[in-house]
């Protein structure tokens, strides 16, 4: 027998680590569920039509495919096989993949269910997806994703919903961050602007580097791409105005439509994100791109201040997301939360409140049988009060019991021999200063459920 | 492009369901936590070598298994290939399968672990589980288990815990049950009172049966499985005692050791069951049986009353769950929630509050630009106050609006026209009475909030 080991690049969740993802998590649907979002589930498996060629053919390869049941071989394609060709035989022995995102099938759903949805149709979506990626640090081949999404609208209003929501989860979690945000058309316009609107994907890719690579590197890279000189003069005097209103000034009029059309939107969005003075940082920065094609209009972009990580999340406007599947002029905006990256940044920066990992508020410590006994009664009483609670199983030596106290972290214990039986008076102990006082039940509930309430329990 | 479709057997879960279910699984969890017991989470895939033969030759066959990545078939066993032999081919090109049940996995964790876990070891875990069994009516792929487990205690204190669970558990749901307990060790000792110690599994298999087949049956059953006429008699005369007191007074002394220790136990764990008086209906009964053979103790099923259902809920006392890994001599006790037939169950029975799937509690409506813009500065006020409210996203029609609130199940509507924003008083209409009252944003806020505590929201 070989020693017990789970697949490369996935993960056991401990109890601590457990409670501290529902920290982030329990804070993101919480924002969630105030700005009437609704929660969907969908499959862990998808048929392979449904997923592949979606993602790229990177994607396609990173797809976990599930072998079919039963004789698989007897339907293999007989030349795939003879070739020994791995590819070509896959889709004959697998018809179902593992979720890659939470968007294809999003779009499946809402495609498959278009009649019975009620428009703006609000959603947010928090489960796994598995990629067949080489695992390293920080990536992981199963991980959560974390959606949220309004389709079948146009309405700027819901870019402003959605950056206020990034605000609102980060301020939660007491996790400061910088908002980031353009809009597609803005940079389409640039590159019209500049008399190279065919090399806009080339341009967007140069520019979004400019974090990395510098204003010189930025250059070079254009120019590799075969933008020439003059474009690229243009494109930077674009990037260098300082703000929106100069950009309009400035280009409104004399520029590509599609640029001052960005503009424009840039500008519905401030009207409703301003309405009330958000808490984090947020710049218009024209150099963002979201490396996603499929966005179409304002775009989104989170990091985290104070440690160095990439983006925690980001979003944007996509205008066609349902057509592969039949269901076509369907707008939507949507963000996402990266779950993994904000823990990291989370533990980084110790703002996980102390006791995320509490499970248990008391301890209950017998030393005999019969005693053991009435404390099992107590404990019923105190669960049937909601305060989590346990008792050591078997009246075993003090000691032995307290080790136990220590190692789940318990607050308090309450000793219960024969005296307190008697008595009804019970001695509840503060494991942290040692202070043991003498109550009644009902007070001890009392006690414990004024720390319970003071704690992230 | 076909019509977009997912697999056989797996299932959408829309918001209404996903809120039911929650309801479900929020009450579980809430009893769990008060318990004292700690979730913990294993990945989806797991090691084929984790799971083939745990789960016998119809579990090897119902595994869904993962092709391997890349060029998988370079490594694939070539006589498999050229004979076309599934079976044989499977453990060459697949190394991970999905997790089949909870328990595995758990078993798999804790021998891994067992350096850093405390025990006893209180863990529960719902999760999803994946089989590839024929899709029917109630049986899917892909469903939720739902298993809470004490590892490494003998103590029958955590017997009556556990039962205390499925009590406490669906009196908060308001599913009236009853409750069967009985030890695999009383059936070992009826099968060695009647002489037929060796032929205990083809007695407790016929015993079980005794609610469908009737006793006539069992006696049928039995004799065909060799268990000659005066062993069923003796068998027979032990399942006819009444209760555990006469089991004790007939058999106790006289009978084999392993009887009299299983009513011993039994009595033990009812010592610490009856401290305080369940809610529901609690049975002993010497016929229950439970299928898996690792049971070595104490057992209970969980049969709802009032509809026609198997058991929703089962588990017992097992003696070496994790020797398979490594870690001998773990004596543990747990059960399982059968989530999806609790469902079905508290459907049947309209037993899920009637605000479950209310996502909303207000939704704003607004007729014109600038007011729409007003509308937007209330909606954050109220959703910073933590009421779950809405914008429709722009100033359309009173009846489009009107019908979106509708469709949302909204129970309340805040109207806002060029006269409620000059004056600062809403107008707040109750949808399901139509009355409507002017009110200021605060007094809206403490309305909606008292609407809010008395649902279950």
């Amino acid at each position: 027998m070989s020693k017990p080991s789970i697949p490369q690049g996935v993960r056991d969740f401990s109890p601590d680590v457990v409670a501290k993802r529902n920290y982030i998590f329990d804070a993101i649907k919480s924002v969630f569920k105030v700005y009437g979002f609704q929660p969907i589930e969908t499959p862990t498996m998808e048929n392979l039509s449904t997923l592949t060629g979606k993602y790229g053919e990177e994607g396609d390869r990173l797809l976990f495919k599930i072998l079919n049941s039963g004789d698989y071989l007897s339907k293999a394609d007989g030349q795939a096989l003879t070739d020994k060709n791995s590819t070509k035989l896959t889709s004959s022995i697998a018809e179902k993949g593992l979720r890659y995102d939470l968007t294809v099938p999003f779009a499946r759903y809402v495609a498959m269910r278009q009649n019975e949805i009620t428009f703006p149709f609000k959603r947010y979506q928090i489960q796994p997806v598995w990629r067949a990626d080489r695992p390293q640090k920080g990536r992981y081949r199963e991980f959560y994703q974390c959606d949220v999404d309004v389709v079948g609208s146009n309405s700027l209003m819901y870019e402003a919903e959605l950056i206020r929501i990034y605000d609102e989860v980060f301020q939660k979690l007491k996790l400061p961050v910088t908002i980031k945000i353009n809009n597609r058309k803005i940079l389409q316009g640039m590159a019209e602007a500049a008399g190279v609107g065919d090399r806009f994907l080339d341009m967007t890719i140069a520019v979004d580097k400019l974090d990395k690579i510098g204003i010189e590197g930025v250059r070079k890279e254009m120019a590799e791409r075969g933008i020439g000189e003059e474009a690229v003069a243009i494109i930077e005097s674009i990037l260098d105005l300082p703000t929106l209103e100069a950009m309009k000034t400035i280009w409104g009029e004399a520029g590509p439509p599609v640029l001052r059309q960005g503009v424009e939107e840039m500008e519905g969005v401030y009207k409703y994100l301003y309405v009330q003075k958000p808490h984090n940082e947020i710049i218009f920065d024209p150099t963002l791109a979201r490396g996603l094609n499929y966005y179409t209009g304002c775009i989104v972009e989170v990091k985290a201040k104070g440690v160095e990580m990439g983006s925690i999340g980001g979003g944007g406007r996509y205008d066609d997301l349902t057509g592969v599947f039949g269901l076509k002029n369907v707008s939507g905006v949507g963000i996402s939360f990266g779950a993994d990256r904000i823990y990291d940044c989370m533990e980084a920066l110790n703002l996980f409140p102390a006791n995320t990992d509490r499970s248990l508020q008391v301890l209950l410590i017998a030393f005999d049988a019969a005693t053991h006994l009435f404390a099992f009664d107590v404990l019923c009483q105190l669960r049937t009060a909601g305060i989590a609670s346990d008792l050591y199983p078997e009246p075993a030596k003090l000691q032995k019991q307290m080790k136990y106290a220590n190692d789940r972290k318990v607050p308090f214990t309450l000793l219960i021999g024969e005296e307190e039986r008697e008595s009804g008076l019970l001695a509840l102990k503060n494991m942290e200063t040692g202070v043991q006082v003498k109550v009644t039940l009902p007070d001890a509930v009392e006690l414990l459920r004024d720390e319970v309430a003071q704690m992230n329990f």
